[in-house]
């Protein structure tokens, strides 16, 4: 199945700065899932865009043919680590076709917050 | 009224592991929620899709004619059931044009978290 | 501005059965959100979907010209109330182009939840 | 890149009316968070529609070329502050593409509730 648009945007990237969690499902992040129904492997770049600075990337993963992968921004770290507290914004770009969707667990406070938009396909 | 597309897909499908609460409306919760606006019986199948595995599906049930189902991944059970804390992703088909919502109640913790988003017309 | 569609659909409606906010302001709710950017008066006609008898409607209001109206569920009671702790979706349908968000409040444990997103323009 | 839409709208505008957290961060507030990945700076202004009076407007700031700005309705002043807890919806126009998202943040209870859509590209 060639599903989906190989373009996508976030405006709305944050990692909270502090969590009530400790184990990883309940760190507070922020992440994008992508689902590859290609039978090739998507090869994907991320761009990301500050409020003060100039963008940084791209940060590049391969997501298998006909697998998903949920990426935490938390965890980028080539070039640069993303920095928490910080408002950013991401372009995800492939060369095959992916759906992309944004969410974000919030756990600052004792009780956890979810939020979630598919990406706009650009 | 012939409304919606046929094809939808959700890129982050994921199961809390545990729940805070303890009756069937407040346990931890990944959905998809669909309206057949058709006159006509909406065939629909779910395939799964996995970050290290192949695809399993197809799911299968009905949405009536004129009616809406509330379907959550953590009860389907044929071809097998769909394993908590994992990371996963989905593609909805009908043979008749019908709209998909996906919604997660998380209460691992004691306050519940919601997250809603359209899913992706494909 | 003539901006948005003339019919949106949710399917995602369900009205949490209890509430820790005693106020109108956080007692729990599912709600649409709807703006009319047009210089003319929305006629604005919901119709609402079970999974297990036939469908409810029309629920009818105005929307005047260059106003939003944010109606709860909760509070529609012509041609009959919407049930609680019931699964729903519905079909919102306009004479003038409008646009329609969806959004759930829900206090039912102590710490409310909120979830939103655009309805599906069909 | 030339990625986005001229025109956005958000139907379900609101700020909730106090906090449990008293640092900005933790602030409860109504947001919209904006991508311009064009080489040219893009001039914003955004329109707010009420429920019982005219719309207010419009606010106008600029987000740099390459840039996103994570503005809150919350800080807005010119013309005239936005109220809290009170509905409103809003249009968001710009003289380059951009993408917007909409963001609230509500910490009225101890623990705080996330929801965030893509708006509409009208």
């Amino acid at each position: 199945m060639n599903i989906g648009h190989k373009r996508w945007v976030i405006a709305d990237g944050y990692i909270p700065p502090s969590s009530s969690g400790t184990s990883r499902e309940l760190v507070s992040h922020d992440a994008i899932c992508i689902l590859n129904c290609d039978v090739e492997d998507a090869h994907v770049q991320v761009t990301l865009f500050f409020s003060d600075r100039e963008p940084v990337g791209p940060y590049r993963f391969v997501v298998n043919a006909l697998r998903t992968k949920h990426v935490r921004f938390n965890e980028f770290s080539d070039p640069e680590p993303v920095p928490h507290n910080t408002d950013y914004a991401s372009v995800i770009e492939s060369d095959v076709p992916i759906v992309v969707q944004h969410t974000r667990l919030d756990s600052r406070q004792p009780a956890l917050a979810l939020m979630t938009t598919m990406a706009f396909p650009a």
